[in-house]
């Protein structure tokens, strides 16, 4: 059975790349990050499915993340986290600096010890605006990296680069996904807060693809 | 004043890659990393150089990678390490896998958040035999990725990737390295061992450059 390692945060788009990876075949081994997030509530999430669909699934301890990019409002709990549109420029205070690169390169560091030929990651077109991390050139030029920095050349792939969330709400229902197991909302309440930039594209999205949105949110539900 | 990364061990290559930089009047910012290797002893190196040439030093905690590329001789005592040429196959069991990209990657976060230009690494071309890691195609694909990611294009860049250890000996020496204050054995033991190929390759390197070794061995000294 070929091997993947899939890096995955208990949201949306990760939890239906877990599903299609396990649909593909693959014996997945599922890697998880808590970076000092403000939304660890996903990794609730990421448990839950490490655990139902992974072979062997870890969290790891990024927290140093904090000390040397700490000025995220994903980090620092002193900034607000913006209410406009996911594609608005003040968005870019969510970045984690070169935050996708430091976890692939930890995936790929497992991938190249256990045999497996590939790590998938789930960035998506939406996300291409604010966060470059999540572009098709930048995938394309780390997998040449991890490519060259392994005996095994192991890839990098990020099948949903070019769909849009929308389209990956339509596959996760084919896959049978349950989405009222996942997590988007980038201010980590108890409930999703519905009016975040991740809370408003998470709505979006259902709503674009036509299907019943099962998530709880504080305003707007 | 130009801002740089160098990322450093307190071995003898990364020691002159960071004088370097000094020199070429960059301001350093230094990383180092304990990732559970056993010749932990580099730190305290590492630890004294920081605080003589940089404007801030941070040694970062990566335990995570002994859970994930625990199968390298570097971090699992209970394997031998080998006392063969540098060259020799069998020092394969020393390579952490993934290694310098994971250590590059975060060292690319910090650079894009102080907007530092360009990250600075130690590879050299007695290293290319046996870790994949140090070859100047990866240093390429890897500074692309790196590029890519940030919105500041931070670029990584290596130096002395196509230079032998005996130049960096010969470098070293007319930027005053005090090579004395550097280490290099894996073993990690009270002095260099003499004997593990990087002390082979330490003495071969002070050898052909023409240069006094200051290095006390355990043996051969």
């Amino acid at each position: 059975m070929k091997k993947a390692i899939v890096v995955f945060s208990g949201g949306m788009d990760s939890t239906t790349l877990l599903h299609w990876a396990v649909q593909k075949g693959y014996e997945v081994y599922g890697l998880s990050f808590d970076y000092g997030q403000r939304h660890k509530k996903e990794l609730e999430f990421a448990k839950y499915w490490g655990k139902k669909l992974c072979k062997w699934h870890k969290i790891l301890d990024l927290s140093f993340m904090r000390e040397i990019a700490g000025n995220s409002a994903l980090l620092d709990t002193s900034q607000e986290i913006p209410e406009e549109h996911y594609t608005h420029e003040n968005q870019k205070i969510t970045v984690v600096a070169n935050r996708n690169m430091v976890m692939l390169s930890i995936a790929v560091a497992l991938a190249e010890n256990i045999g497996a030929e590939v790590v998938f990651f789930g960035p998506h077109q939406n996300d291409n605006t604010i966060y470059p991390d999540c572009r098709p050139e930048f995938v394309e030029a780390v997998s040449r990296a991890s490519q060259l920095a392994t005996y095994k050349n192991v890839r990098i792939e990020a099948p949903f680069v070019r769909m849009k969330k929308s389209d990956i709400a339509t596959l996760g229902t084919e896959l049978k996904v349950d989405f009222s197991k996942t997590w988007s909302c980038y201010k980590g309440g108890e409930k999703h807060c519905g009016k975040c930039a991740t809370c408003q594209e998470r709505k979006e999205a259902f709503e674009k693809a036509g299907i019943e949105d099962p998530t709880e949110y504080e305003v707007g539900s």
